[in-house]
């Protein structure tokens, strides 16, 4: 077999059998085929696209190429939940403790990643003393103790991902559906749970722009789980302004707590409601999406998620009191007003342009050497919809850094004003299974 | 300027602008973009194209890769002839001498190429003692005082092609007509002659497999040659038998002698007679088509073009006796014939496969390093429109090699037949000027 003759059958819009798609998954993590080969190749299929089945084995195949994780040690049902990647998305943090405090278990590695702002894996570290470096042992007895762990990926997962993914970026092969599904579904499938919910976002903060293409992302990382039978699921959200108020580490953190104290913004609580029902249902924890939503919905009043929080962030080496008294984070030198200058209703916050500034005040790394400053950020005072006068306070700044007036000028550009009013949508566009 | 972005921008199918091809060829030739993106744009140019304007400016940059020959010192005008390769061509050997007989300068360098047959440089050096490694000094000198010589490429013309072509090879691009028509186009550019004719064959033996596809290429060297402001002009020829009856290196330049000795079969010397007849055009030496037919006819009929080929072959070191008298060449130890198992009419002589058998016969290469049997090959009987009877003879086999009766099966295969009477075309389709 020569990768060059399934180079051109990709290329000539041909099926690949498993054993072209293994020759080339496996050598390339290897390294007998060559970086050139497999960017030729992941340009083919961009422009040709893969059929269900191939891109099932696609992700087989990449899943295999490394090691997997072992769940079974976890009594009960293991579920897990990826996100795209969005802008003020502090969902896990709200979601996970929740479904814990519901029985099922949650037992998620999360990848670093290289937002604008910091991902899961900051924000838990933005907690004072609370590590996601987690031995593997001690990873799963926590998860059977409590119900909870979320902690930084360790071992090779997924090599092949890793590599590919790293090329895709350098060569323009990044947007190809059937990449990124399977990137995405590889991992999450090599993590060992028992079910996967996706929050696929689209808008302008999101990697996928229009609800169309999310659709169909969604579509084809569903479909891979029906392939490879592990139950997956998906929400499509919006992401034409930031998730809920709060953007940064600890700032999000504080937002999170909020929520699981019955004060969360409204989007961030029916996002974390409805997809908790949602993995309840997965698990088979409920019988119905309604029940989900009651159950979930009571774990919020109770406090219990709140307390689950609290067991994760203790059992993790952290101080639980952080949880229980939100006041006691840092908060930054500069806190600045940001105003508006103009009249209208806000039609999108541009979670693309607010995170970019969000970076540049020190929440969010430009290269993966930087260094977060947990305590900085932005609250949003308006949302989508809202209505706007000159003067009104449009977001509050945290920051540490001392020349910040151009950041100012872009967040308030980030925010985007209509003279008409501006219809809202639910947060959730659509549940794909 | 990132490689990246110029992926992304082809891949969207957008025009890339003069700095950025130039960004592209620059770096991929000086080493600072690897091949890794090189292969995803080139695959991306295989998909969306490229305009007229782009595919000028990436011949232009590829030919200023590297070195390119000056051959302002050679008074007269000197034109070029370039074939897209076939099986039994031996044009050069033919019309080189002729045009060189009417007046213009050939001064010509050709790669090595690696076809199942030999090249003309094989062929060359098929005639004992003649060398196709001519110093640049004594090359000059040589079309100065003769006319014509035939040499091996020296130097590092066309560096960026060098390196690009190899990468196309292992990475399926190489069916890409902007790429292919920059390729052969820059290097017949920094050779340095006033004109270039274009003889692109299409047919089971040739590259392009079909007429429309050929055309296409053609047009496409052809408007190069225009951004360019170099006077180039595409004969379309059939490959879908061999070129004349002669295959293998020797015979090829025993046929060639017959041709400039008026003994020539009818497709080489309509080839040749028109070809070289679209030359003195080129070259204002005469003012209609008719009037180069006219010439080149007398050409053959006063045997000034044998002349000129032996004072090339002389010039080059070699005996010239052999031109006069072919009867000198060695001769394979076996001569054998393939006579026909079946009645018919031959539709088709496969060029790829009786290239190949040729090649198994010691009459080309497999791998680089192989050496060539100058005295192998075929001789054909019959031509594409004769009627065969069963025991016929179809060809006569050349060879040194031992065990042939595979071969000579794979011969007799390579003549397609038909139970009707099959309607013939004159070699050359069109002229694309």
């Amino acid at each position: 077999m020569r990768m060059v003759d399934i180079i051109i059958k990709k290329r000539e819009g041909k099926e690949l059998t498993r054993d072209e798609i293994h020759f080339f998954v496996k050598g390339y993590t290897e390294g007998s085929i060559p970086d050139y080969q497999a960017s030729a190749f992941t340009m083919a299929v961009l422009f040709k696209g893969m059929n269900k089945k191939e891109i099932g084995i696609l992700t087989d195949e990449m899943l295999h190429s490394g090691e997997t994780i072992d769940l079974s040690s976890i009594a009960g049902v293991k579920v897990d939940k990826h996100s795209t990647g969005g802008v003020g998305d502090k969902t896990s943090l709200v979601l996970g403790p929740l479904v814990a405090a519901c029985g099922v278990k949650l037992a998620k590695m999360s990848g670093r990643g290289l937002g604008h702002t910091g991902g899961t894996l900051d924000k838990i570290e933005s907690i004072p003393g609370t590590s996601i470096a987690i031995e593997r042992d001690r990873f799963i007895k926590q998860v059977n103790d409590i119900g909870i762990a979320i902690i930084g990926q360790t071992g090779e997962l997924v090599p092949a991902d890793k590599k590919l993914y790293a090329l895709r970026d350098v060569t323009g092969t990044v947007e190809s559906i059937p990449l990124i599904a399977s990137s995405i579904m590889s991992k999450k499938l090599a993590s060992g749970s028992d079910t996967i919910l996706l929050d696929v976002k689209f808008g302008s903060g999101a990697f996928m722009k229009t609800l169309d293409n999310a659709r169909v992302l969604a579509r084809t990382m569903v479909d891979i789980g029906d392939e490879l039978h592990r139950d997956t699921r998906a929400i499509l959200t919006d992401m034409n302004e930031p998730l809920g108020l709060a953007i940064g580490n600890n700032l999000e953190v504080k937002e999170a707590i909020a929520t699981l104290n019955g004060q969360g913004p409204a989007d961030l609580v029916e996002l974390c409601t409805k997809a908790g029902a949602t993995m309840l249902l997965q698990a088979k924890r409920v019988s119905t999406f309604e029940e989900g939503v009651k159950l979930i919905t009571e774990k919020i009043e109770s406090k219990e998620g709140l307390d689950k929080l609290a067991a994760m962030v203790e059992a993790q080496g952290g101080n639980k009191e952080y949880i229980y008294h939100p006041e006691l984070f840092p908060v930054s030198k500069n806190i600045v007003e940001v105003r508006s200058s103009r009249d209208g209703f806000v039609s999108e916050i541009n979670a693309l342009e607010i995170g970019e500034a969000a970076m540049k005040l020190g929440a969010g790394r430009a290269t993966k050497e930087d260094v977060i400053d947990p305590t900085a950020g932005i609250i949003l005072a308006k949302k989508v919809g809202d209505k706007v006068a000159k003067g009104d306070l449009l977001c509050t700044v945290y920051t540490n850094v001392e020349k910040f007036e151009d950041i100012l000028k872009e967040i308030e550009e980030s925010f985007k004003l209509s003279e008409k009013e501006v219809t809202t949508h639910s947060i959730i566009y659509e549940i794909v299974q």
